[in-house]
């Protein structure tokens, strides 16, 4: 199957060449992305403060930036290694944890969105809405009840930011506004444990920093996390043990897993 | 037995709302304590920062504060998340780690509790005895070396302050001055473990952000949390495994697991 | 076998006392390293800000730097704790995560080393070749190669600064100028785990804390991180479940497990 067999070549690429993936990001998951980093094959690096992460994209060959714990001087940070992101021609990976819940999140989001050139944009339906309302209809989440609006929605944001737009939930979106895949991997069991969303962003960048197509290393990393999450769902006893397995599973992955479980689809 | 089916009802009645619990809290066990959030069926949220750390107030159903890693700023950011939680009538709940530790800790303790209602106190003998040295009288740890004394000096202090205070330790005593709890769930493994503490006012948290009686919260979070802790200790083989075993065993609590082992008793 | 011996004796001396041992630390890795210091039988405390980081050091036998994830506040927060350990007479132990990779990160390693007295410097090669080269000499990472071009070059800074220096790698090397061991326990997995650097500077800590000569207490350290990592190694199933297994492995190590399988050894 195409997308299993590209998403095999992406995941192999990521281990061969051990891009480092730059994240400025929130501290409840600092270590358990910085782990899924390593277990992608990929090296983390977290320089969080101004004063040095823009001089740490050199190192890069991605930047992520997640808002989920922001204040105002990391947002500056976020700024400052965004802008050098850009000048260096890495892609910048953003999530937008949070958007819409409140004013300050709202506003760095736009912030962020606006100044920056961002490559692929991770997030749930509340928080692309929320992007998604910056350019005047703002919508209720009930607006994305039906596949067919959500892909209609996100595919016009994704067109008109040049974007790829990573809508993740029971069932995932990914489109750069002119193809579209539905992805269907995962467990609801990751619902249960603090930070799948964020890393579902890390295993992204990762594809991204060794992919340089930002639709396909999207698809890659949400099925790449998604196919970890259901092994290690199905060898663990609770969201606890969750944790471990699915790093072991991630770390593990065989190309065979992948072309067996991808649901990676083309929309009708 | 009374409180156990109270502490089940009271689970029961977490996982039935999910309610979220707004913590601003230490570093070093924000990861754990959002997992434990979730494994108690409660909903996670941490904004630490003050320009939006009283607005995330609205969406929650209590506010837990801990100041393990604290410093000036994040001080203001909980004083001023505690008035929008008193305003709206949310429970708050304070873990005073290290009172009396530093002049810092001691002095920021002493702001929270003067000048914010706290609805819980959980705490070890030295941070609940620095509390109630705030007085005037200040004692030394010895004088909480029996049952008795310890009852006595808790019970005025949630009577003086209109607190529930937990103060936990080898055996656990819950008061609100008039109804008192004494409780010996728990495992001596969990003394090896960071963030066990912290995690049990997480789990009170849970169960104020769902159930009114603070004094009846209190119990179940601790119970909860210690019956789970013996099960973890049961089939784990370390402080390492223990982490992931407790998850399992707090997310997969049964009500007749509350039934066979909850200790809570009313002392003579 | 004398290391052996010598090491087993100092981890019984740290279980024994249970040391109090103060860290600024990065917040990758704050969870992880305060229960490496419960696993080894020390006791952690995480104290970052200045207002109250210079007095925690009063409660503590050994204070740990590490600037993995810094700002400008928590490098004068070091410098304030420092010199009151350095005044008080408990050992400071330094892990430059970083230096040489940002200025920033250079500067504040050079200005902790610069007026501080520190005991041990445990960092990899081009870390502690950063800290060498701030003497005037600047050596690319391939004068390293070779284990004797190495044992050279932290012998002489180690004589120069009268730090013990703690070099890890594929192979470690520990010395105070005078006395050199060479190591190589451990696993390859460990190179997989975020934090397990910083895991080993803890460790050394947790026995320098205990211990008064800081070449036994590094080789100790060093080789008991060492030999639980190897341990986990054989039982886990990959990077994720290797955390769990190693902090058991670590708090259930044995003397005849160090017996059995210490490397370390005086280069010829």
């Amino acid at each position: 199957m195409e997308l299993g067999n590209k998403t095999a070549e992406i995941l192999a690429a990521v281990r061969d060449r051990s891009p480092m993936v730059h994240h400025i990001t929130n501290k409840v998951v600092m270590n358990f992305t910085a782990n899924v980093t390593l277990c992608m094959g990929a090296a983390p690096v977290m320089a969080p403060c101004i004063e040095e992460s823009p001089e740490m994209v050199k190192f890069a060959r991605a930047l992520l930036l997640n808002i989920g714990t922001l204040d105002l001087p990391l947002v500056e940070s976020m700024m400052a290694a965004g802008r050098a992101a850009n000048e260096a021609g890495i892609p910048v990976i953003f999530d937008p944890v949070g958007a819409g819940a409140t004013a300050l999140r709202t506003r760095a989001a736009e912030m962020i969105c606006r100044h920056l050139k961002l490559d692929i944009v991770r997030g749930n339906a509340g928080e692309i809405l929320s992007l998604a309302g910056q350019g005047g209809k703002v919508r209720g989440v009930d607006s994305m009840d039906s596949l067919g609006d959500r892909i209609d929605i996100i595919s016009s944001l994704a067109a008109d930011r040049e974007w790829t737009v990573a809508l993740t939930g029971a069932e995932d979106v990914v489109t750069d506004g002119s193809r579209t895949a539905v992805l269907t991997n995962g467990d609801p069991i990751m619902g249960r444990v603090t930070g799948t969303g964020c890393a579902a962003t890390t295993a992204v960048a990762c594809c991204a920093a060794a992919w340089n197509d930002p639709f396909e290393a999207s698809v890659a990393g949400i099925s790449v996390m998604g196919i970890s999450g259901e092994l290690a769902a199905s060898t663990c006893s609770g969201p606890g043990t969750f944790v471990p397995h699915f790093l072991d599973a991630l770390a593990n992955l065989k190309k065979s897993d992948i072309i067996e479980r991808i649901s990676a689809r083309v929309p009708e």
